[in-house]
């Protein structure tokens, strides 16, 4: 491959100046301080023909391009630290809303939107856009779509692949896919979308996309309830599901640690409970044109009398909502405080969980004393399932730990016939798990359409597979 | 590519006599009548590791395999009319439901499981599996999957391709993707799952898959509306949003013509309103909770005040509910009696459906006398819009125009931003709409996709793609 160095003439004569910004140190730093870029020349297309001219003079060149939206990725997917210098394409100044359709619900972003502005472009239109996340307010279309963001509202709307109906993209040859249909349905010939959504921009750059909006709930409702234990978890989840169907937007489990580690690094979160309970869930509801809160006390009762649920409070206004949300959303930042060793983005089918989280602490165990915090979307069977020091202890102490630890949780999730990648993709950080736990007959495909879409191997090296 | 004949004797030396069945007409046959087989030879693996022997011996004797279903496919991607003999490889000897997990909402069918099995072992789990579709009872989940079919609930539950959380399948090189996941999240590496779906068998053989499972709807209703037009049906539907959202399972536009169809050709079936409505919907709910019948009179009387409907009926009992659909279910019936020239099965965004509608009719007329029957599922914007002779004139006397009218039909659908094929599928009956329609760039990596997959080319040949 060829430094990017030797094409940034060729890219300065073809785009116009305000394509070309200064390569700050943000762009070649990602948030777990894990992977470190080596520079490169950063180009910011201002529309899809400039970053269809961009591929195609990379892929002349045998140049490396990786895309870069909101640099929020948790996996290395936007920073390459070895080979030849890239051209790091940064779809920054395509941010425009195209177009928001109410009536289709359906709106039309480029793939440098901010997510916030998307959804509050929905609602500005009466709709809303359900993709939720932690890093919301910097994560960009694309990167959404690149690596199949999840979040907390998929129990209920999907991951971000489910939202797109259709997507426009460079492909690694600099030709433009116009894929950007409004369609409910569609079935002339394979589904590219589905192909370039989740590829982490080693199949081209996903440029705009056509998503999916929904009626806004007309009431919105949460509860914390006390359940005895993660099977309690799944059993209330299930009667949520008969008695109040698609109206469960989002089922999150939390455990004692967690409320544990607020109280240790940030005392100003209230605790919900006089006693830290063991396992909790927050349930939250969008309905129609039922109750909220009256949903929630039927599920309670049921929850109740079937001894699963043992206490629960029932938000009584929009701010006790807030603030039972302000937990939830508080437990990464704690983790963060505390530090962990090793953390694991998990899923794993709905039966086996309670299993895993009984097994899994005896396992790691056998590798020393750690503090663990499970906790996460437990509708989608997605856990973080966080692994830290004992109390007063340094994680540097245990860095050299970590390998085991991942393959001690790894392994037990593979063997339970889980993921160990959930929600945040392979990246770079992730692929020797690729290359462990997948199927071959996957990864044969995977590489055969690598090399079939982009032959010189120019998008993302490194990226998924290896070079 | 070799004739299947040349490796009959190898594969009766490696299965076992019970996957070899007489190749009857059915075999070579297709609902509508177009496409005639040759002959061949006809398996029926009663494995997975069986599927996988057959099509390694295919690929090494370069002999063409048409994976077969159940034979309910309307563009013939199930009969290959012309080329060197096939292996027709039918999946009716792998139908076992091989798990149902209720509390897990996940159910595991192998590719010959016939739909309304799946339904039937999904209500015996307390469970909905909710793709329905008139050939439900013959048509099969590998084939179901295949084709990424629709039918009526996919406003609420999606396509066939939404209800899969994975597949396993044999490629064209004979080696088996084991993709049987379960999970709601699970971003590690390209999906497969959804490459295959919708890929009508030119990329492997589906022999198994995930199927989600949904909550039974505590209630059902349903509901006859008389609309002003199509823009008042979608007016309707985004009312129906609004103050009922996801409990909205269907919304079909009927047009008089329809209803003129059934006093035609099947009088017994009941007419519901003594005029016959030019347009009208008929709204079926499922809701956990709220009385459907009062949610549907809320909005009849929110569409009134609108001025959006003028007269209704809501079901007061499950039988009424039953006509209803019995009604909306003849139509098709009905349509074959009267037999059309040229039927379409077609999709648009949402927003363009009444300009669609009211393009359509004057430019068909410059082409001769028609009568058009259009109706089909208003909340995916898929019509299905059929041209049929002036009464008494027989289709015969058309066949000339059929060309003209599915290129006038066609051309305007794909002016609008429309889809060609909606759910049915590409096949081998709309390769060539394919080629006119279908993005350039979408073509090239469809083609370079399959080259890449099945080199030999053998997986059912000449459907999507041109040999």
């Amino acid at each position: 491959m060829t430094p990017a160095t030797e094409i940034a003439e060729t890219l300065r004569a073809r785009l116009p100046e305000a394509a070309f910004r200064p390569l700050t140190p943000t762009y070649l730093e990602e948030p777990r301080g894990r992977f470190t870029g080596q520079g490169g020349v950063l180009v910011a297309p201002g529309s899809t023909a400039e970053v269809a001219d961009v591929v195609r003079s990379c892929a002349a060149a045998r140049v490396a391009v990786v895309p870069y939206g909101g640099g929020t990725g948790l996996v290395g997917g936007q920073i390459m630290a070895g080979g030849a210098a890239p051209v790091i394409l940064s779809l920054e100044r395509m941010r425009a809303i195209r177009a928001v359709s109410p009536g289709e619900n359906v709106l039309i972003a480029e793939a440098g939107a901010i997510l916030s502005d998307v959804q509050d472009a929905a609602e500005d239109a009466g709709r809303l856009f359900p993709l939720s996340l932690a890093s919301e307010g910097s994560a960009r279309i694309g990167g959404v779509l690149s690596t199949n963001a999840g979040g907390v509202n998929v129990l209920r709307y999907g991951n971000a692949r489910d939202l797109c109906l259709g997507v426009e993209a460079v492909l690694p040859d600099g030709s433009v896919l116009n894929g950007l249909r409004r369609l409910r349905k569609d079935n002339t010939g394979y589904d590219l979308r589905h192909l370039l959504i989740g590829a982490e921009g080693t199949l081209g750059v996903i440029t705009a996309a056509a998503l999916r909006l929904f009626p806004r709930p007309a009431h919105i409702g949460a509860a914390l309830m006390v359940v005895r234990d993660p099977q309690a978890a799944l059993d209330l989840l299930s009667i949520a599901g008969a008695q109040i169907g698609e109206g469960v937007s989002a089922f999150e489990l939390i455990h004692r640690m967690g409320l544990d580690f607020l109280s240790e690094t940030l005392p100003e979160v209230r605790q919900p409970f006089a006693q830290k309970p063991e396992w909790m869930v927050l349930v939250d509801l969008g309905l129609g044109s039922q109750d909220p809160a009256e949903a929630l006390e039927a599920l309670f009762v049921a929850g109740q009398e079937a001894g699963l649920v043992s206490d629960g409070l029932i938000a009584q206004s929009q701010a006790q909502r807030q603030d039972f949300w302000v937990l939830r959303e508080a437990i990464p930042a704690a983790n963060r405080r505390i530090g962990s060793i090793s953390s694991h983005d998990i899923s794993l089918p709905l039966s086996e969980l309670p299993g895993f989280i009984a097994r899994g602490a005896p396992a790691l165990a056998r590798l020393g004393t750690f503090r663990i915090n499970c906790f996460g979307h437990l509708g989608d069977g997605n856990l973080h399932y966080n692994v830290f020091p004992p109390k007063g202890q340094d994680r540097a102490t245990f860095e050299p730990l970590r390998g085991q630890i991942k393959r001690c949780v790894h392994d037990l999730v593979h063997e339970m016939g889980g993921s160990v990648s959930a929600e945040h993709g392979i990246g770079r950080l992730k692929v020797e798990d690729l290359e462990r736990y997948a199927d071959p007959a996957k990864l044969a495909t995977m590489r055969a359409v690598k090399d079939a879409l982009d032959p010189v191997g120019i998008m993302n090296p490194g990226v998924m597979l290896r070079v």
